[in-house]
C-alpha cells in the first residue's frame, strides 16, 4: 500500500477506549424489558453491568473498542498502525493486548495496576442485525497523559482519536497533549464523533476544538453530524461544519459516504460482501480505516471512500467488529 | 422432552474441565512449526500456554469444556442439566459460570480463591474446519470431592464423566465419590474415553474401572475404543469391550455411529444440517449431549442414536463448540 507519508514510523496512531466486547444474541423483548435503545450506546457502573451480563445468554468474548477496531482494519489494510489505550493486569486485559498484537498493531501501553478492571462493551444483537451496547469502562477511562510515547505520535502520519474516550477529563488531557505534539511535528489529527451521546453533553466544547484548527480530519455518520451541528437536516449541518474543518467524512448507512474537502464534496454509494448483512458492529470503525488507509497511501477523496465502503461492508458480512477476510486482496483493485 | 425418569431434579449431570475456549484461525504450517499433530489434545503448563497464546492469531472466547457442552447441549434440548467443575475467582471464571448458566445448566460449584486461574483451551482451526486443542488446566484439575453435592448427585437420572478431568489424581478421587453416590441411589453412570491421550497411560486403570461393573454406559470414538481394547480394528475393539459396559456407544466420523446394548447392536447414518462442515470443535460433545437425552427420555437404543446424530451435526455447521440454533425444533420430529 506504499507510499505512506516520509519520515513516518506509523501510517496511523490511534488513542481510544481499550474494550473486550462480549456478545450475545436477544431479541427485541430482552431490549424492551431492560430499558434499552436499539442501536445505542450507554454507559454502565460496576453494578449495572453486573445486572445486564447477569440476564444476558451466552456470549462470546473478542476485544473490541471502536479505534482499536480501526487500527486492526488499517493493520489488515496492511498499512502500519499503532494503538494508545489503557487495560488493568487483568484477564481481559491480557485478551485485549494479545489480540490486538496479534493483529499486527503495534501496542505499548502499559497495564495499570491497583485501578479498575479492563473495561467491556456487552453487545446485543437482535435479530436485525442492529447492535445495542452497553459500556463498562473500566480501566479504559483511567488513560493519562504520563503514558503516551511522544516519539511514537511524532512518527506517525495521522494520529486518530474517539470521542467515546475523549468525553473523561483525564483522558482529554492526554488527547490533547498528543494532538499538540502531533501538530508540532507536522502530522494530521483525524477525530471520530463516535455516538450521538458524546456529542450533547459536549456540543460547545466539541465545536470550539475545530473552530481552534485542532482537527485536520472529522468523521461522523448523519446523526453525530447533525448533533454537533445542532441542525434538523443533513445538508444544513454538512455546511456548518465543513468550514470548520478542513475535511469532513460523513457515512449514511444505506445510502453511502461522502466526503468534503475544502469545499469539493465526493460521494460513493455502499459496498456488498457475501452474504450481506449478518452484524453492523464495526461498521463505521472499518469505513474510517479504508478511508484512513486512502489518505495515507496517497490516494484521491474518492478512491478513500471507496477504502472505506469495502471495508465496512466486509465486517457486516460476518458476527464480529474485526475484519476476518483477507482485505488486502478485497482491495487489490483500487 | 418428557417423561424424565421419576423422582428426579436433573435429568443429566456432568463433572468435567471447566474451561474457557480460545479459538483462533491458522495454517497446517503453523501447527508444523509449533510441532502439534492436526486434532489432538495436548496439555500445556503456564509457560507453554503463555508461549503458544502469544504466537497464536486473533482470537475470540467463549466458554467451553468436553462435559460441559455436553450438559449445554442436554439444556438445548429441553432437558434438565447440572455440571460441576472448577473454576477460580477470576474473569474468565465469571465468563464460564455465566455462559453455562445462560444455557439453562445448574452452576453451584463455588470459585477457587488462591489457587491457579481459570483454565483455558487453546484452539487451532485449520482450513479443513479440523481442531487442534492445547489445554492450560488451570483451576479445573484442582477439583475436590469436597465440592461435591451429594443430593445434586442423587438426584440426577445419569451422572456423566470426562477422561479428560479423571486423568488427575484429586478429580478422580471426586469422579470415585460421586459415582458411588449416584450408584447408591440407583442412577446410571455414564464416561466418555474423551480423548486416545487420555487412554494410552491409563489403559489398565480403567479396564479395571469398567470390570468392576463402575459405568453403565460408555462413549468412545473409534480411535478411543481401539485404543482401550488395544486392538488394532473397530470390530475386535467393540467385541472386547461390550462384554465389559452394559452399553457401549461408538462415534465414527463419516461413517455415522452405533451402539451395543447386552449384545444386541444399532447403527445410524451421520445427519447434516445447513452448508456442512464448519468447525468439527463439540461435535462429539453434542453427539454425547443428543443420545443421552434419548436415553433419559425413554427413547429407543435407534431413536437416542438419531438425537447424537442431529446434535452433532447443527454443531458442526457454524463456528463454536455449542448449539446455536432450536435444537428442540430440529429433533421435533423424534
Amino acid at each position: 500500500m506504499a507510499p505512506s507519508v516520509t519520515g513516518t514510523r506509523l501510517d496511523v496512531l490511534a488513542i481510544g477506549d481499550a474494550l473486550v466486547d462480549v456478545k450475545a444474541s436477544a431479541e427485541d423483548s430482552f431490549l424492551a424489558e431492560e430499558g434499552l435503545v436499539k442501536g445505542s450506546m450507554q454507559v454502565l457502573d460496576t453494578e449495572g453491568a453486573t445486572r445486564l451480563y447477569a440476564r444476558m445468554g451466552q456470549a462470546r468474548e473478542t476485544s473490541g473498542g471502536s479505534a482499536a477496531n480501526t487500527m486492526a482494519g488499517v493493520a489488515a489494510l496492511g498499512c502500519r498502525a499503532g494503538f494508545v489505550g489503557q487495560i488493568a493486569d487483568d484477564q481481559l486485559g491480557e485478551i485485549f493486548s494479545h489480540d490486538i498484537r496479534a493483529l499486527g498493531v503495534e501496542f505499548n501501553t502499559p497495564p495499570k495496576a491497583d485501578g479498575l478492571p479492563t473495561g467491556r462493551c456487552l453487545i446485543l444483537i437482535t435479530p436485525d442485525a442492529q447492535r445495542t451496547m452497553s459500556t463498562y469502562r473500566g480501566a479504559s477511562h483511567e488513560l493519562s497523559a504520563d503514558v503516551l510515547d511522544p516519539e511514537q505520535i511524532r512518527g506517525a502520519a495521522i494520529l486518530y482519536l474517539e470521542a467515546y474516550l475523549w468525553r473523561s477529563a483525564g483522558p482529554r488531557a492526554a488527547m490533547e497533549r498528543a494532538m499538540a505534539i502531533a501538530h508540532e511535528a507536522g502530522r494530521k489529527v483525524a477525530f471520530t464523533l463516535s455516538d450521538i451521546v458524546c456529542i450533547h453533553a459536549h456540543r460547545e466544547e466539541m465545536i470550539a476544538m475545530l473552530d481552534s484548527g485542532a482537527i485536520d480530519m472529522l468523521f461522523a455518520n448523519e446523526n453525530e453530524i447533525k448533533a454537533l451541528a445542532d441542525a434538523g437536516d443533513r445538508e444544513t449541518a454538512i455546511e456548518a461544519i465543513q468550514s470548520k474543518v478542513p475535511l469532513v467524512v460523513v457515512t449514511c448507512g444505506e445510502e453511502g459516504a461522502l466526503a468534503v474537502e475544502h469545499g469539493r464534496r465526493v460521494t460513493v454509494p455502499i459496498a456488498r460482501i457475501g452474504s450481506g448483512v449478518v452484524d453492523t458492529t464495526g461498521a463505521g470503525d472499518l469505513f474510517a480505516a479504508g478511508f484512513l488507509v486512502g489518505q495515507t497511501t496517497g490516494r484521491s477523496l474518492e478512491d478513500s471512500l471507496r477504502l472505506g465502503a469495502i471495508a465496512a461492508a466486509e465486517v457486516i458480512s460476518h458476527f464480529g467488529s474485526r475484519p476476518e477476510s483477507d482485505l488486502k486482496e478485497l482491495v487489490a483493485t483500487l
